[in-house]
C-alpha cells in the first residue's frame, strides 16, 4: 500500500450527543482530520470493515458499565478490521490485516494494545468481525462456558439470526443439542432451519411466544442463549428445566428505552426450577480467544459453521445503519464497509 | 402421654378459597374431626408448634411450582413439631419429638415420610422451626453452597430480621465476612447490629437503600442472599461486585401482588459484573442436612448463633397470625403455639 499519507484527509464519526431512546442522526457529527505519520511505537491502520454492535448503544450512555462511556466530541468507538498502511511499531509491518477497536472512521492510529492480526487467505475480512470475531467468541464461551451446553440439551436462543445468536445456535447443533431459535419474521426462521440447521424456530412477531416453546421444548429448555431480554425473556422463564442455565448475552429489546429497563418478571422460576443467570463478558476470555478461534475456523472450512454478513456500503451511512440493529432489519452480522482492498 | 383418642375432636384449619393478594379471613375455614386410632404403619402426632412461612402463601395459588398447590377444603399444608402420641410406625414410639409437615391442625397422622426425630434436651422445640430448621437450612445452604460466601466477603442479606435472614446473616459473621441487614424499622437494625453482631444495618423504611448500600458496603456486595425481591433486589444489583453471586432464597414483597410480579430491572448488572442470581429450594440438600444441623447446634450452644422465635400462642389465631409474616410484625421465627407440653 503507497497511500500518500501527507494530504490525505480521514473522515472521522464523532458523538455530539447523548440519545435518548433510539439514536437519531443529532448524535452524531463528522469531522474530517488530516493524517500524520504515525508516532514510534505507533501504526496507522486503513480501516476496511467496521463491525456495528448492539453494544455500542450502551456505550452511549453516560452511565457505568464494563467500559467508560464514548465521551462527547470522541469518535465513535466501534471493533473493525484494516490494514496497517504504515508503521513505528516492532510487532506490526505495513501490508499486514488487524482487528481492533479502530472507531468509526476510516483511518486509525494504535499503539497495538487490543489489535490481532488476521488472516484473509483463512477467511474473508469481514467473517473476523463475525463468526471469528467478538460476536462468534461471544457465541462460544457463553454457550460453552457460561451456559454449560452438552450434548442432548435443549438450548434456546434470541436474536437468533442476529450475529451472536446465528454462531450460538450453531454451535449447539454442531455439539449435538436441540437448537430453537427465537426470531422476528418468516424469513429468518425459515433461514435458521433451512440454511443453519436449528430444529425449530419460532416467529416471535407472529407467534405466541410462550405457547410456541411449550410446543417445541418438550423436554422445557436446558439453556436459553439470551440476546434480547424483556417479553421474550419472561417466557422462556416460564419453561425452563430444573437446573437450567440462562445467560445473559445481551437485551436488545430494552437498549433504546428511555425509561427503565424491564426486568424478567417470571424471575422466581429460577427458585422453582434451581436455575441460575449468569452474565459475562467475552473479554474476560480473551487468554483462551486462540483456542476458540481455531476450534471455528475448522467448523468453517468444514462447513459446519456458517458465517453470514449484511454488509451496507459507506462510513456516510452509519447513522441510519447503526439503526438496523435495532429494527431488526439485518440477518447475521451487521457490517459497514469502509474502503475497499 | 396418655390422651385418649376416642372422644378428642381434631381442629383443623382448612384453605377455603384461594386469596387475591393479603390472605382474607374468607380463605380459611376450621373443621373438627374425631381422632382414630392410627393405622398400621402410622403414628399419631399431637401437634406442639406450628411453623408459619412465606412460602406457604405460595402454595395457596393454583400455579406451578416445586409442590403442587394445597387444594381448596384441604388441611393447610405447614412444617409443624410435635409429639407422638400413639404409633403402629415400627421407626417412632409414643413420647418421641419430631418434626414434619404436620399441617394447621392439632394432631396429625403420618406414615413416617419426611418426619425427623428432634430432641428437646438440645434445643426447645421451637428453635426446630427456627435455626435448627428449615429456615436455618436454607440459611445455611443458600449463604454457603449457593452463595459460596467466604472470608473477607462483603454479604448483603434482605429480610434481615427474618427467621432465615437472621440466621444467614449471623454465619455470615461466623465465617468471617461483612455482613449488612436490610430490615424494615429502627428496632430492628438495632437488632441486628446489637443482637446478632451485624457490622451495619440498613432500614429500608426510613432509608434511601442505594445510597445506604454506597456507604455501608464501600467494597460492594459480594453475595446478596435476598428474601424479598421487588425495590430492594433492584438497589443492590446495582451496587454488586465482580463476580458477585445473588441468592433467590424468597420474594416476599411480591408474594401478595394480585398482578404481576415486579422483575428486576437492574438485572443486565449481572452481565457489567459478570454476576449470577441463582434460586434454589433446601430440599436438594437433604441428603446433607444432618451435617448443617450439627454444626449450627454447635454454634448455637457455643454461644455464637442466636436463634430467636416470635411466638404466638392459639390454632384459631393462625389467619391473622399468618398475616404477620407480610407486615413485618414478627422479629425472628414466627411460631404458632397449638399445645402445651
Amino acid at each position: 500500500m503507497t497511500t500518500s499519507i501527507s494530504g490525505t484527509v480521514n473522515r472521522q464519526c464523532r458523538l455530539a450527543a447523548r440519545p435518548v431512546g433510539m439514536a437519531d442522526p443529532g448524535c452524531w457529527t463528522y469531522t474530517d482530520e488530516p493524517l500524520r505519520e504515525p508516532n514510534d511505537g505507533e501504526m496507522l491502520v486503513r480501516v476496511r470493515y467496521i463491525s456495528l454492535d448492539p453494544a455500542m448503544r450502551g456505550w452511549m450512555n453516560d452511565s457505568r458499565s464494563y467500559v467508560p462511556p464514548v465521551g462527547i466530541g470522541e469518535v465513535m468507538r466501534a471493533g473493525a478490521v484494516g490494514e496497517v498502511i504504515a508503521s513505528r511499531h516492532p510487532g506490526f509491518a505495513a501490508g499486514e490485516h488487524v482487528l481492533g477497536i479502530f472507531g468509526v472512521q476510516e483511518y486509525a492510529y494504535s499503539d497495538g494494545s487490543g489489535v490481532t492480526k488476521v488472516d484473509p487467505a483463512v477467511a474473508p475480512l469481514p467473517v473476523y468481525l463475525g463468526a471469528l470475531g467478538m460476536p462468534g467468541l461471544t457465541a462460544y464461551f457463553g454457550l460453552l462456558e457460561v451456559g454449560q451446553a452438552k450434548a442432548g440439551d435443549t438450548v434456546v436462543v434470541s436474536g437468533a439470526a442476529g450475529a451472536v445468536g446465528s454462531v450460538a445456535g450453531q454451535i449447539a447443533r454442531i455439539i449435538g443439542c436441540r437448537v430453537v431459535g427465537i426470531a422476528g419474521g418468516e424469513r429468518k426462521c425459515r433461514y435458521l432451519v433451512d440454511e443453519l440447521g436449528f430444529d425449530a424456530a419460532i416467529d416471535y412477531k407472529n407467534e405466541d411466544v410462550a405457547a410456541a416453546l411449550r410446543e417445541r421444548c418438550p423436554n422445557r429448555v436446558d439453556v436459553y442463549f439470551d440476546n434480547v431480554g424483556g417479553e421474550i425473556l419472561d417466557a422462556v422463564l416460564t419453561r425452563l428445566a430444573r437446573g437450567a442455565r440462562v445467560v445473559i448475552s445481551g437485551a436488545i429489546s430494552q437498549y433504546n428505552n428511555s425509561g427503565p429497563m424491564r426486568g424478567p418478571s417470571n424471575y422466581m422460576a429460577l427458585l422453582v426450577e434451581r436455575a441460575s443467570m449468569r452474565g459475562f463478558l467475552v473479554f474476560d476470555y480473551a487468554d483462551r480467544y486462540g483456542e476458540a478461534i481455531r476450534e471455528m475456523a475448522g467448523w468453517l472450512t468444514g462447513g459446519k459453521l456458517k458465517s453470514r454478513e449484511h454488509i451496507v456500503e459507506g462510513l456516510e451511512t452509519f447513522p441510519d445503519t447503526f439503526l438496523k440493529l435495532f429494527t431488526g432489519e439485518n440477518t447475521g452480522k451487521l457490517v459497514l464497509k469502509v474502503a475497499d482492498a
